[in-house]
């Protein structure tokens, strides 16, 4: 097992990264790749104890900055790490490609790089959502790759979070649920009643439309909707996490005598917001790209590029893209008939 | 000023509606027309001290039900206090109308009974939404009453929620957002980005893209979206408040010895979810049809209900319908010219 490990993209890159990918070959016994630019790798390993890890370094000389426009950078840096890691994946020469740069460049550079699933129209970023079910989290897509879609991507949206919750989060029959703004199938924009009973005929386990409120309910294991709903949500969910708990500050500075017990509120409302965290709760995965990529949050520390890896080299072991290729081959009748 | 409430929509209608009627003819000193079955009211009314209160009742032998088809109801019920009370709106016998009834109802007889404001092609609903800006709370539109929207209808949502912030909010420069995914002008939908640089080039305080994150930090007073998209944001800020709840009561149930300061931090997420309950807050405008149509919450208890006659006598005090009208007469250039 070798993961393609993006050196230089993140916030805290390399030095997180590198510690991350140190943590994660020691932990998982895998093969980490750190694509980037060798002398700065050098310096960052030569701050841990890497004996009898292997960590090979891939020399890419350029970076994609985690402002540049993502298509026209990752057309002009061909050397950049991004573009050096996928072309490993490409060759088969990794299983896996883990990235906390520039998401909307990860992304092109995904497309680009390897290609869509055959029958796959669009690729969708997903990414984990705190619930109150039995799991603990659903699987929210698409979150940002499709700011606008057509029904038969979220027909695919569909059946691509499906294999990734049987095959990654390990949920045998996930309940697959449609973002709208009412249960009955007749209620929703023009999209979602378009897409709505074709799910009901597919052979997934559909649960019908849910609400905003019914994410977070737990109600569904797999939540589609496009990227620009998505995208909305999860940052809504971020924005209204935090002035909960700035109220919460604001409650404990009016009265000191309570703060033991609001520092443990303090604690819980942090702890759903670092799951909250958009991709740092095991990175998103861009599925329907012909190969694994896990797009890790900006902000990656080494805790959260150690998870990403898991997650790639779990997307990896038990063959999310094969899984959907031929899942998809299956729909294939209900997707281009109707 | 004479403010018509529809006695018997709600799920604690007649008893709540008629409650807050009371005490919202008692506190503004204004004449509520009770709408609905002459009995009923007229027991609820009993159980008050309406001395020198003027609580005129408006016989409506009909009800639609809060699990009605809006549009098929509207159109059966001519007797209902829906239509019964937008009758007295439409015929200048009422200054606005409350209700606390079926929504989708409250939209359709809104639409059907009063008519559009000239020039505008489809009216929003809108809603208080809790920030952490100087005023506690932005502008936040449409939240449910189109699931499609094309850009000219976001492009007048964002003149509507401009005069409804200026004239009820007393906001005297709202700045107006653009709910998208990300802040550049190029980012977001087709649609967004249609709409976004026309926004620019308006009258209105236009402070570009804001993204989901950006709502309840504040950064901008009047946020305007589609009705599918601010649906799932309102109802996702609900459901993640519940969720972050339910995790603190967790923390209490492990560990006691912090009750106090939980039950604090309680307190404050409480009332957070208080001020975010969908419409409760002030209840929620219909603009853009000919008259005031305030819809408050299903749940709407008397304070609920006081507190939608308050905003509706605003709203009428202040003349919105008249300010929309004007203004949109000075925004024709833009919106039919581009």
């Amino acid at each position: 097992m070798k993961i393609a490990v993006d050196a230089m993209g993140g916030d805290h890159a390399p030095a997180a990264i590198v510690h991350g990918a140190v943590w994660a070959a020691r932990d998982f016994g895998i093969t980490i790749q750190l694509v980037g630019q060798p002398d700065v790798i050098k310096t960052e390993l030569a701050r841990h104890n890497t004996t009898g890890l292997d960590l090979p370094i891939i020399p890419a000389s350029q970076v994609i900055e985690m402002d540049e426009s993502p298509v026209a950078a990752v057309k002009a840096k061909k050397d950049s790490s991004m573009v050096v890691a996928l072309r490993l994946v490409k060759q088969q020469q990794s299983n896996a490609f883990v990235t906390a740069g520039n998401s909307g460049g990860a992304m092109a550079a995904g497309l680009f790089g390897l290609g869509r699933i055959k029958g796959v129209k669009r690729p969708a970023l997903g990414t984990i959502f705190p619930t109150d079910s039995q799991h603990g989290y659903c699987f929210l897509l698409d979150v940002g790759a499709n700011s606008d879609v057509r029904y038969e991507n979220l027909y695919q949206f569909a059946f691509m979070g499906h294999y990734y919750a049987q095959h990654v989060l390990q949920i045998p029959s996930p309940r697959v649920g449609l973002l709208s703004i009412g249960e009955e199938e007749e209620k929703g924009s023009l999209l979602t009643q378009r897409v709505s009973p074709l799910l009901k005929d597919s052979h997934l386990n559909f649960v019908g439309n849910v609400e905003g409120k019914d994410i977070p309910a737990g109600l569904a294991d797999v939540v589609v909707t496009d990227g620009f709903t998505g995208n909305v949500y999860i940052k809504g969910a971020e924005g209204v996490a935090r002035i909960i708990q700035k109220y919460l500050e604001r409650e404990i500075k009016s009265r000191p005598t309570a703060l033991l017990g609001a520092i443990l509120a303090r604690g819980a409302i942090k702890a759903f917001r670092t799951k909250l965290d958009y991709r740092e709760f095991g990175g998103g995965p861009l599925l329907g790209v012909n190969g694994v990529v896990i797009i890790a949050h900006g902000r990656s520390d080494p805790y959260a590029t150690r998870h990403a890896i898991r997650v790639a080299k779990q997307a990896a072991e038990n063959n999310v893209v094969g899984a959907i290729a031929a899942g998809l081959g299956k729909s294939k009748i209900s997707t281009n008939g109707k």
